[in-house]
């Protein structure tokens, strides 16, 4: 944080968080952990009553609860400046994070947005030329960035501590499609089985983009191609649940990436190995707090989130709420993708120093739509290697 | 929560946290994680810069801000009542927790207090009539017992589900006493080695009550009497730094603590291990997220904190915030010790239903300093077994 | 164990053991474990000096050590029947297990080699039919196969415990190629990079075909075709030293396979995961005791090594040696794919019951050379499906 | 082995493993493993069909299996020198261990013996006279000291490397006696609840002593006075089977050494922590390949048992066979508790240098009893210090 904290709390609506889902909560605690944000406003549900019920539940005026988004801009768009929302977070089914991140930035407000970030490439690329014709900030919530022993590996892996990268092994294991009831009424979830409201991915979109962009986010490599394989085991599906996605890099180093969501009893599990001429490291997402690191014939070193120890650098430091030993998880790491955005938007709203952003952008919002695009194309031509320029 | 909900968030004061150490921040983080409270007011340092500054960092009106916690209490006597902050969350040195705790009692105000609740046995008690003759709420944060699966443990125990109780060994060793430097000026937690200032136990009362109050709530045995050996093993220190203390309980059950912080390289690790006739279970701070329980001839039962999974009883799944995979940690912990002391001040101010305490209260803290002057006098004893009613 | 045992010890040679290499010492090792095989003869190194010193290492007769094969097995022919070795163990490079397998079938000898087990899929055909010519056990060592919970696992699979069979991962990382000096005198393991003594495919070939073998053998799946990507990251090497191989199978179940040598500070980590309809299961080489079964929403099952347990089946429990909690290890499996062709022996010794072998064999050798040409050559062509028949 | 090999191998009587006990075994798996032995004789049960029984499964002569100790002893007297066994190990129930042991020196052989050496410290001292007076040598087979990283740690401790040592927490936890039925028939292991034939403490006897031999082993520590408890938890047994001992040592340090074998579902968990003045270290029995040391501040070390790494120490390079990633386990240890003693035999036998012995002696074994009988005299005495000399 280079500039002067703000002499006030962001303003934030929240679009989503008022279903059976989890992720609109993660992004009210996140954005709020610090106490320099507060939802004052929402459309958490297309349903009158859910929204308002929400509207209870996280202490926000009814009047300011809406069960339409546009409702929501216009009625902030008519506030005086220093009342109105300052950002929007979007947490909604993929099929609307495009056409509500465009309202919003016509808006004016500053978005936070949930990833597949569109289900096409095209409006992905529309949104990229609307972030950079406005002065907004947009952040997209790859939060599995926000760890500290990733923000640690990343910074050692930039300043060459592991040597050149050769090979990137990231897998998301999940098995929460085993528990689908295919007849269930309503169906749960069942937009993520059709490719109009999805997105042409499903596993690999879903989860496969979060492994992807953590390979290309830790390691710095520039993709080049990639070849796919993708399969559907789970009865009743159209859209993939499993596959493997291998992308050779500009300097022929390999990320392959591996998706499943019908792995009996695998809960959330991201784990990433990388290869250095000089040194690996591992981290997995369900044990956060260490990061091993191994060189040829030393003793394997296990770094702990450690803020007060030397090994640890800035990135990896400054991540950081809470000394060694007192775990640190989820929503810090969500929340710290929020506090990187924060900086930039206050940096805007004080008009201080713009720095390059510490967060996922609408780039590699972009870059993930694409990936599953090119995984879909692949994997229909057999395998084929195809252009993943980013 | 069996009361509604209340149409306000809860308005806090937050004496200490405007120092080096961290545990003030997590009051504030752990009160607020929910949205259903709000710190407005604190005397964050007796250091009238430093409280300022804590202050802007909180986010906290500048005018409610105090370098001493009797004008704090004072001022917000002197506000209406709709105004008044509803609790007080004490995050001090020990020696200063009974008479803030009893200004704020006095003031009508709940309290919230960082162990050990006071230095001495006298003053405890003293906290406990005075608390008795209140309609306050006294939660003491033994935060470690919010940890979801320590709730599912508890009632799993509780049920019968492990047979009699048997056998408890819980450790909780750390290592940062390695770090101090004897002749630092200033002197870094220098209190802790002053008996008037910490009370007579130092390593034992700043983390083997932590140990012995985990036991106690996980398994419910009930003690008897106490054997113990202290030493100090760190330069430069007349308090010590490391010990055991065996706990026998009614049913001949046992219970070793060992607490350390010498220990080169631990950082936070309070493990604990429950043998029951029936099956026996393993928990473990670093890894809050997993609850080991084993029977004999069975393969091991690894348990997920998994809020879905059939497996988990209600005091498990009421302590999730989010799904399997994404791990909760310190904070969320913490922050559900506050949540069950917030249903019990809601239940007051709305004059709903009050049920009992699911969170630690005076008379845990008033076990703790017995347990914690028990163990001194038997280590001076050379090992003397010493009464421990609770 | 259906026949009855041999009233004496069987009588072994070994080729290989003398030099560098600890391979052939394991041969003895595990061979003679169980005290049902003794080593009487060797041609353990083509030096003299060598194979002299190695003799009375192992406490063989000087008489009965040679530099040559071919005048070891001359030499045994000679002898009485009742003094002959019963089979040959040949630990040596690869190129020379084809011609001495062919002359230890030759001279009527069973035999256990190495894998790979030929450099060219022309000379395990060959072999094959020697074998099918022959009445003698031909045992290949994929050593893996011999842990008790691998066997474990095996039946589970086989009785069904899983359902269908949908994704194998499987991945077999090293780090030791990354302490080679590429200038070093006299080059350590150089023929490891010549295609002609090495065959077609280093890393695939040497710890690949291990992952390969181990998944089919554990999954019973069948294989129709493969696609393959090998890369060369270490300096100074023409074969591979990284890569992966994607296996589709009848019932369009994938097979992921994963090798690498290059990967600083990994050791000897073979590890697999395979995914059913009903259940997934792990497992891991470095960690061989315990083998971890999960089911959706149910607790994780970890599986002790156990054979006193009820949960362990016939296979498992009949490849233990102690208790749980005892480990068992390398020296054990590799001693049990001894023990399964010594039952074999043995019944075709005194005309017992043959039953189907329980050990890798000439078949499951025909495969992996198979395995690695075919990886080699789809590699070559960029990622084309090529068949991979069994 | 500073001394020459031997050119033979050493012959071997086995007294017990004939029973439904698997030390035995392991006596005779561990003593050949390297080749340096062969079982010839042995006293395997006092019933003739199972001695008898035994010599077939271990290749025996049947005509050097005998059901008396004392016969075997007699015809290996009256063999000539060249014939008769070098040795004899004794694996039978523990109050046969002195006359055994006393019986086979008298006859002039070398002796290996399980733990507890005796059933009381008379005869203990008894035995030590008896070692002194001859020239023989007398190995307790305290197996755990032959781990290669168990001697790893004790090089470093010896040198310096953690400092001066402070603290030990060593644990052995099993859970065995769960499954035990009180009345069946015949009572298996019913000799362990005698304290005729068992010694006055049973867990604290079976494991308790391991775990306090493995303490002083790796530690160096000197005890100086004892204060323990120890309970009976199981129904229908007079003997202990879960206690905690502390140690004082000569320079304040402690060793706390906690017994279990009514723990559910733990299975051999053998487990220390030693802490220094400058780092710590934790080993487990049943993950024996990785040592774990730790100093402030810095990322944590596992040293993989890795012979050909540069932060092996001699001690521990020596005692490795495989290397790493190959794991070693129980079988092994064992073995190198009779490599080492092998080696002062063969000293003896060569008349070569003998050299201060490698594995636990006569000494330990008297350390041992009297650390048995000094915990049940402390715990009769409520926990009393009790001096504990070595």
């Amino acid at each position: 944080m280079l500039n002067p904290p703000l002499n006030r709390r962001l303003r934030m609506a929240l679009i989503g968080g008022g279903g059976a889902g989890f992720i609109g909560k993660v992004h009210r605690t996140a954005a709020t952990l610090d106490g320099r944000a507060e939802l004052v406003a929402g459309a958490f549900s297309s349903d009158a009553d859910r929204t308002c019920e929400a509207a209870r539940t996280f202490s926000v005026d009814p009047h300011r609860a809406f069960a339409s988004y546009t409702e929501l801009l216009q009625t902030e768009l008519s506030r005086p400046e220093d009342e109105r929302v300052d950002f929007v977070s979007i947490a909604t089914p993929n099929w609307l994070h495009f056409p509500m991140a465009r309202a919003a930035l016509d808006a004016g407000l500053h978005v936070f947005c949930d990833k597949p970030m569109t289900t096409r490439a095209d409006d992905a690329e529309e949104l990229v030329r609307l972030v950079e014709a406005s002065d907004r900030v947009f952040a997209l919530t790859h939060n599995y960035t926000g760890y500290p022993l990733v923000r640690q590996a990343r910074e050692m892996i930039a300043s060459g501590e592991l040597g050149e990268i050769r090979a990137v092994r990231v897998n998301y294991i999940q098995g929460w499609m085993r528990g689908v009831q295919p007849d269930a009424t309503p169906p749960r979830g069942a937009w993520k089985d059709d490719p109009e409201k999805n997105g042409p991915a499903a596993t690999m979109g879903d989860v496969g983009t979060h492994a992807y962009n953590l390979a290309r986010y830790m390691s710095g490599l520039q993709p080049v191609e990639i070849s796919a394989k993708l399969m559907t085991y789970a009865s009743g599906r159209q859209l993939d649940d499993y596959g493997h996605a291998l992308v050779r890099c500009a300097n022929d180093a390999l990320i392959m990436v591996t998706a499943s969501q019908v792995t009996h009893g695998r809960l959330n599990d991201l784990a990433i190995e990388i290869d250095g001429e000089d040194a690996s490291l591992s981290w997995r997402q369900e044990e956060p707090n260490v990061l091993i690191v191994r060189r040829f014939s030393e003793p394997q070193h296990i770094y702990d989130r450690h803020p007060a120890a030397g090994y640890m650098n800035e990135s990896g430091r400054s991540a950081c709420r809470l000394p060694a030993g007192h775990p640190e998880a989820f929503f810090e790491a969500f929340a710290n993708v929020y506090a990187a955005a924060f900086d930039d938007i206050v940096a805007r709203i004080i008009g201080g120093e713009v720095t390059a952003p510490q967060y996922p952008t609408v780039y590699d919002g972009l870059e993930g739509v694409r990936f599953i695009e090119q995984t879909v194309a692949s994997s229909q031509a057999n395998g084929a290697w195809l252009p993943l320029s980013h």
